[in-house]
């Protein structure tokens, strides 16, 4: 706790930091896939897309998979990875790959979302799991219309969609991004109505740009790690307030992976 | 406009940027106190609290009076003054001029709000013209019961309390910062139902900090030169509603004085 | 608890009726101008407005005041009135009773609010305390505008603003039916959040109508003795966050007199 | 336009009755359907479900299909019908037909929805098309879990699954009294924000209880001929206002089919 201008008014920052909400998210789409794959284990698994929840993704997946394969069309997210055993292919790797025949999936994960990988490639695949990531959420016309995993599902023995949503709540796609910005910004929303509250202040960038646009892994790490609300208040009482609703907020996002045909 | 991670997504900034809508506000409070001036002119005005509006409101009055004072207990607000005109007092110059004399302000303006001046030190002067701003805005018990400002206006002939408060809106003071914080949060919650918005994030930091501890004019008036708002979105027809929305909760924001007996 | 249109669903009625809500706010009200009052004695009190809240102040300040008159313009509104001490004058018995010099209250309660009793015939009277409703809540520019209850604390020796808001939340006016209808809708926003919950409906009627344009009082009372909320829902437990939702908004609703020059 | 408890204040009925959002879901989910059929005909249409939005389609339907058969567990549906042509069976008259061997549709439309029609008695059927109602739309755990609605997309040759939804805005169910209710609610609250609103007052019943609970056809249809929403307010240059919102948050409801393999 702080003081802020004067000694009458304190500033509080949550606990919570905006990497620990990613986190929260990028854990429950993972535990949602793990679930879905039942313990299954496989030879070679090929993860489309790092950013957000990808990386975390295959990382996880070591446990089930020989072999994991961590595929993006942006090379310096190579940087995020943590593992050695993880083998990332930027585009020119994987289409290298692929003509080489080196690639024969039997679990594919694509969570490349809206503009992402094609329904062509996948289906050059023959996977015993295939799961796509749904990036719809809360119903709206162009997203809706843009929108193409289920085209994408069009390949595996077993398939599943992913799907990630906020209960009761507006988001306009399952992005982990989109769910973090939500869940800090209607979290700033309650915490406002307390009593003695003067102001709450969501502490968030346009990190998106910082990880492509200036393609620096680093300062984006070191951003994520701030506290997600920074709170104007008369009162010390709310201190743990804010972290309760921050937190509450944050279980409304559930994860899950819907089988299809 | 720029791309989002793919070509399928763009990235919009606003045209309108944090200081625009600062700025809004400051230039609606003291408009509000010229009106209620009625063109009155003074030999000297002293002006509490330079942070946020006070400094504007003072060059302002530089027009009505042949002495205008600043007055605040941080010394490094001096940075924030523009014109050579405007006598700048931290507490011991103050303290010093009170004590020799120097000041018979025949118009005081008090904008220090929670926590700031105390009615004792009013109830020195004797002006013609005391204005003191009220920050009370939404309800809130404990606001409402730290609140003084009806005790400050104990002293002058004619006294006005100025009220700035957002039409049909919850605010919970009515300082410059929280309105500003208020009307991009707003803005936001309408910009992200759009359709084909992905998500609407406020490029809000917590300025106060770099003023006040980092104690950095100069960052500080850099950090609030960036667009309020950050959308990403698919479809480019949105970029005028971006700002349509900010400038119609800009216009919400309503500044008057209400004489007191 | 019923069940819906099959026996999956339920269709709950909240305990708290809307009289519930409205007999809070006139309570709270009442208790805003007995603190104000002190345990002051008065020979003649003066009411103004029968409705809504009025009339219950009337019969409370049977203790502290040797007669009570309560006046209205609808000379209809006497059906309200329980006790018999209390007396009713509509329009023409109040003028006659004010032109015969039988009117020298020295308490005056006035909560007629917009468009009610005018300043001018308030200033024939001089009592010992005058309170006038403050029909203002959150900020609204024609509301504000149109309101005089400034200009109606004209006289008396002790002056005060009855004022009643909603805690962080946005009510256009203090008036108890303004409040009542506010407090049910927002919880409403509220219930249909909980998980399993179909839709909350709430069981509101345009009861001004009932009563002033039917002029039907025995009607206005039935119907707002009715649960303020239906739900319908998939599981029981919700049973006790629907009230308990309600009288945590109820409890948002401050009043309070403020002390004017 | 009317006057309220004074002249100053008036009061205003939405011209948009509650019918008139009703039939504007249920033309909107007749025409989704009707675009999924793409023109084609049929000998035997089954519809399960008069409530609310089957009487409609299964009257819509007459231009499609020689026989058109609506399906309901409530007798006293039957009063809902218009047209001659429309078969009414009841659970008894069902089960007859289908032991009888009458039943064989080419169609069959499913909008029964939560705790509705079993997909153990759909499999009976080996229809040309069937379609079933998604009751499900803002994620909700419980809601997401008791409905069975791809389950029942068991048999067909073209299988749909019609979902409606509402932009950007949170319900818990694609129910077309649902949908009513939570666009009345939320235009209420936008309403409530014009400048000289003083309060919006929405004219919602638990119609459901009428049908189902007082088993009264031609009450409910009595009392969903009322205004939407009442509004009191200082000034008519809202009165285009009100109708205004109602039609926005209307536009927002959007059906389809999705085709299901
Ligand atoms: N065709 C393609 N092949 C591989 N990666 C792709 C791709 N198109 C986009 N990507 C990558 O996929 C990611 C899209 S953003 C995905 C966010 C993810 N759904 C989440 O919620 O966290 C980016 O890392 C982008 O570079
Ligand atoms: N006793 C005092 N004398 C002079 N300045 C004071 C003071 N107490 C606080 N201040 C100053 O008053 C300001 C308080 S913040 C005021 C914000 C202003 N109401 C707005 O809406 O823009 C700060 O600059 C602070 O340093
Ligand atoms: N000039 C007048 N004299 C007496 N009663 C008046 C009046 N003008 C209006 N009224 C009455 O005052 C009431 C206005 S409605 C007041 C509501 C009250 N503020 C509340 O919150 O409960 C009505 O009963 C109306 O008939
Ligand atoms: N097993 C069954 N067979 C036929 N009708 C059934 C049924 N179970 C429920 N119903 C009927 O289906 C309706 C359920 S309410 C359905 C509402 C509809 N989805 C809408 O949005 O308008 C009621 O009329 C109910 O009586």
């Amino acid at each position: 706790m702080k003081y802020g201008i004067t000694e009458t008014v304190k500033t509080i920052k949550s606990k919570i930091k905006v990497k620990d909400i990613i986190y929260d998210i990028v854990e429950k789409k993972t535990n949602a896939i793990k679930y879905f794959l039942e313990g299954q284990e496989f030879n070679q698994t090929i993860v489309f897309g790092a950013y957000l929840c990808g990386n975390y993704m295959a990382h996880a997946l070591l446990k089930d998979s020989d072999e994991v394969i961590l595929v993006d069309v942006y090379p310096h997210l190579k940087d995020m990875i943590v593992s050695e055993k993880i083998t990332f292919m930027d585009s020119n790797k994987f289409n290298l790959a692929l003509r080489n025949g080196k690639l024969n999936p039997d679990l594919i994960v694509d969570i490349t979302g809206i503009g992402g990988i094609s329904p062509e490639i996948l289906s050059k695949f023959n996977p015993e799991v295939l799961i796509v990531e749904n990036p719809k959420c809360t119903y709206d016309k162009d997203i809706f219309e843009i929108d193409n995993s289920m085209d994408r599902l069009n390949t595996g023995k077993k398939r599943g969609l992913l799907n990630t949503f906020r209960s009761s709540k507006v988001s306009k796609t399952s992005g982990t991004m989109t769910l973090t910005i939500d869940t800090v910004l209607d979290s700033c929303a309650e915490i406002k109505e307390l009593d003695g509250v003067l102001y709450a202040l969501p502490n968030l960038k346009y990190y998106e740009g910082i990880l492509f646009h200036e393609k620096d892994a680093k300062k984006f790490i070191g951003e994520v790690n701030a506290p997600a609300i920074t709170v104007s208040c008369l009162d010390e009482y709310i201190i743990p307030e804010i972290d309760r609703i921050l937190s509450k907020n944050m279980e409304k996002i559930n994860s899950f992976v819907v089988k299809a045909k």
